[in-house]
C-alpha cells in the first residue's frame, strides 16, 4: 500500500503520514478528516500524499496493518519462546501488550472505532493477524491450565477483552499510572486463567474435542 | 421522545420502531439505513412514524435509553438487595447481565457501534445510566474485597470490559451454550475480584484516599 519512491524522506513520510492521519481521525473523526487534512498535517503536498496512498481509506488500512504487525512483531516471540515457562511468557506478553496499547492508544482507537471504513479485503488481513495473535495466547492459556480448547479458547477471548478494555478508560491523570494498572492486571490475569477452568466432570461434558 | 398518541397501537408502536431500527441498524448500518426504511419495515406510514420520532437519531437514542433503562431496572435492585449477602448479589448480577446482553445483542451492539451518532446531551445521558450501574457494581466489589476505592474503580471496569466483550464474540452455534458461558465467567469474575486485591503494602501506597 505505501509506496517507497525514496522521495521526500521515502518510508519516513508514509510514517509521518499515518501518525498524522492517526491523530486526525482519533480527534476529529475520520469521516470529518480530508485526505487534503492529512497532507497539511504531515507537512506535505497532496501529490506526494498520493504518491504514498491512494485514498484515505487506504491511509487507515495501514495504520491498521502496522500496528497490528509491530504488535504481532513484538508480542508473538514472547509467547512462543520454548526457553522461558509458559506462564512468565504470558505475563510478559499481558504487560507488553497493555504498554504498546497505552503508547500506542490513538492509532489503538483508531483503528478499533473505524473497522467497518475498511473494506472486506482490508478486514480480512486485519483479523488475519490478530487471530494470529490470539492463537499464539490460546496455546500458552492451554499449557498453562490443562484442560481442553474450548476453556482454552474461552479463557483467551476473557484474557483480550480484559486487556483490550485498559485503553478506553484508562486516564493518565488519574490514580494508577499504566504500571501500577500493568502490576494488577498480571495478578488478575493469573487468576483468570486458573478460576477459568471448569470441575473436571463439566470440562468433560462441555468439551467435545 | 417517543410521544404515544394513543393511535396506532401507541407505546406498542414505539416498541415496534425500535425492535426494527435496531435490526436494521445493526444488519445494515446506522448510516444505510433511511427513516423510510424503519417505518417499512415496522408497517407503519411515514407520517405514523414521525408522530413517534423526530428523525433517525431520535430512534437511535430511544434504543440506546430503553435498553439501558431496562438494564437498570433488572440489574440495580439485585446489587442493592440488602437480604442477600454481596457475594450473591454480584454472581446475580453478572448472571443476569450476560443473559441481557445474549438476549437483546442486537440492540447492545447497535448501541455500542454508534454512540458516535448520538448529540452530545443524548450520549450524556446514556453514559449516566451506565454510570449509575457501574457505581452500583463497584460498591458490591468494595464491600467483597475490602480494599481502597482505587482498585475497587479497577477491579470494577476490568469485571466491565470482561462481561461486555462476551457479546461482540459470542456465538450460539459455538461449543459452549450461553449458559455454559455464563457458569465458566461467575467463576472467573470471582477469581478477578479476589486476585485483583495487590498486597497490603502495595494498596496503601497506590490509593491516596
Amino acid at each position: 500500500m505505501a509506496r517507497n519512491l525514496g522521495l521526500d524522506g521515502g518510508v519516513d513520510v508514509a510514517d509521518r503520514i499515518r501518525v498524522e492521519a492517526a491523530q486526525l481521525f482519533h480527534h476529529r473523526g475520520y469521516g470529518m478528516t480530508a485526505i487534503r487534512d492529512i497532507a497539511e498535517a504531515a507537512g506535505i503536498s497532496s501529490s506526494t500524499m498520493y504518491h504514498h496512498y491512494r485514498n484515505k481509506q487506504d491511509v487507515l488500512f495501514a495504520i491498521s496493518r502496522q500496528f497490528m504487525t509491530d504488535f504481532n512483531n513484538a508480542l508473538l516471540p514472547i509467547l512462543s519462546d520454548s526457553t522461558r515457562p509458559h506462564q512468565e511468557r504470558l505475563d510478559a506478553a499481558i504487560k507488553l501488550h497493555l504498554t504498546i496499547s497505552n503508547e500506542r492508544r490513538t492509532e489503538l482507537l483508531t483503528i478499533r472505532g473505524n473497522r467497518g471504513a475498511l473494506s472486506l479485503d482490508q478486514l480480512r488481513t486485519i483479523v488475519r493477524l490478530q487471530t494470529a495473535y490470539q492463537r499464539a495466547v490460546r496455546e500458552v492459556v492451554a499449557v498453562i491450565q490443562g484442560s481442553g480448547p474450548v476453556d482454552a479458547e474461552l479463557i483467551t477471548m476473557a484474557l483480550m477483552d480484559l486487556i483490550n478494555g485498559v485503553c478506553q478508560w484508562f486516564a493518565p491523570s488519574g490514580s494508577l499510572t499504566i504500571d501500577e494498572i500493568a502490576e494488577r492486571y498480571l495478578r488478575m490475569a493469573r487468576s483468570l486463567v486458573s478460576g477459568g477452568v471448569p470441575p473436571r466432570r463439566a470440562t468433560r461434558m462441555a468439551t467435545p474435542g
